[in-house]
């Protein structure tokens, strides 16, 4: 099969990419390293199945050529603001690098004849749900920050794709993911600003914001499991997991990890319900549908945390990959 | 009160703004006459409260400058493409008319520090909903056409404008809005072409296709009322009438209403139960929201209809406006 993967350089791509070169596929990947890390893909650009191209998928002619030229039979698009707090700053942030980017995505395979794409939504859609557990059926969508907006916008934009020009899609809304390879996050900022600074560590909000951490291998394996089983024109499933853990429980698991005396680092917590504005404090994702499709999570939220505590510190040891 | 109106050469706006001049209002507009037509503002023009300017406001920069003269406590957010199979010809006429023009209206808000919007959005958002009449939190949200996908982004924008920068939102989600000023749709299409031809008509789909109609008069109150009434945040409506009225019903009217003898003209039906790929063919919105906050449309859907026939058929009598 031939697949073209978007923000390869990112995290949840420099995961799956390998899982795709073993198989055999033949991968085409795009990032503009804005997110992206060049020491993330490294490793695969040696591989002869590997075809790896740096641009920005906001230049559409630059995107149907890339499709002319890899004529995948599926797309992950994975190519993302994933920084929420980004979008906070600069408005025109999400819009641009998911809205219209996403549009790109899909117009180029409308124009080359690409019939299946993988989304990578967020449980942030629902905004600050009545009901939780949340159903994918939860309305309605009123969504509380811009990166979330530009999801919804993303779905959307995939389901008229859908309909109109017969591409199906597979959209999965995420709980965190969390593995090596991170990019941004709670379990990536503690490490690296502990490591700097092992007395002192911020937690933003009051450390409560509870959310389902999944383990990015679990995460992968749940895509390609609904991919391989759900064959709808439009499927969307929740992928999570059913424990929370808060963001206080992170730093001490963290500061723990990294052998640093308790007693001797002073948590500053920034005070607040929410880690920034936009920021869902408490989200828990109904994951029926995936369990009656046939798949469940091998890690809870505590344990893909710990992992991928011990995982980031050891990647970081030496500091930030860039 | 300072208001600024877009699309305001549009058909609900150039019903809007009389109204708003008749009760005092300073009234800013812009439009870029792409749908607009200038013999429906025409009228206003002279009025020394009335504003006008021509421009694309996919120019931010434009956008910001108008709110900076205009400083409106209120903006009417109703530029559009509100002729959905548009969209399926140009598959970015949406994204760049709908998603990114409604967020530099809200950009420029925020820069400028307006603080409320009134935005028309549609019952097409629902796609093909399993629920019928459908409720305001009917969920997924998966629409079927691209104007549909356009306005859930927009709505999107809008509840995360809302929660960021304290931008107080009302979205009506419309049945067919029907009256005078019209730019397109069923009415004003059969007018045109029974003028054109009065021995035949060519009819979209089977015929079946059933929608709500709301007469414009209802539609602005509606509007007002809940402008005027709900104060939450995001406040959001479904914006319609309890009946539903057929394509054919729309045809038989029609020629009636023109004093054209029915025996002498043939229906020409393209057949399939759409109007064109993307059109929902039957929609019934739940009214109860609006109704329990204390409003009721005067007209229900066949006298909105019957009206605008009318309506129509008069202003059109010499031709299409332009």
């Amino acid at each position: 099969m031939r697949v073209l993967v978007t923000g390869a350089a990112g995290f949840i791509a420099t995961n799956l990419i390998p899982r795709l070169l073993e198989r055999g596929e033949e991968v085409f990947g795009v990032d503009n390293f804005f997110l992206g890390k060049r020491a993330y893909i490294e490793p695969f650009l040696s591989d002869k199945r590997f075809h790896f191209e740096e641009f920005d998928l906001l230049d559409l002619d630059r995107v149907v050529k890339l499709l002319e030229k890899a004529r995948p039979d599926l797309v992950w698009h994975l190519a993302a603001n994933s920084d929420i707090s980004y979008g906070t700053k600069y408005t025109d942030f999400d819009l641009k690098g998911g809205t219209i980017v996403t549009y790109n995505v899909l117009e180029a395979m409308r124009r080359v004849g690409t019939k299946q794409i993988i989304f990578s939504s967020s449980g942030a859609i629902y905004g600050e749900p009545t009901v939780m557990p949340t159903p994918e059926n939860y309305g309605p969508l009123f969504p509380i920050s811009l990166y979330a907006a530009t999801k919804v916008a993303c779905e959307t934009l995939m389901t008229a794709f859908a309909h109109g020009y017969d591409i199906r899609c597979w959209m999965y809304r995420f709980g965190n993911v969390v593995g090596p390879n991170s990019t941004h996050g709670a379990i990536h900022d503690f490490v690296l600003r502990l490591r700097e600074n092992p007395r002192e560590l911020t937690v933003l909000g009051d450390g409560t914001q509870a959310k389902p951490y999944v383990y990015i291998d679990d995460c992968l394996e749940g895509m390609e499991f609904g991919y391989n089983k759900a064959k709808e024109l439009v499927n969307c499933y929740n992928l999570a997991v059913d424990d929370q853990t808060t963001v206080t429980e992170i730093a001490e698991w963290t500061i723990e990890t990294m052998g640093i005396d308790r007693r001797k680092v002073e948590l500053k917590y920034t005070g607040g319900s929410r880690g920034w504005r936009g920021d869902v404090p408490q989200v828990q994702l109904d994951t029926r549908r995936m369990t009656q499709l046939g798949w469940t999570p091998k890690l809870s939220s505590r344990e893909s945390v710990r992992r991928t505590i011990r995982e980031v510190a050891e990647q970081f040891r030496n500091g930030p990959l860039t």
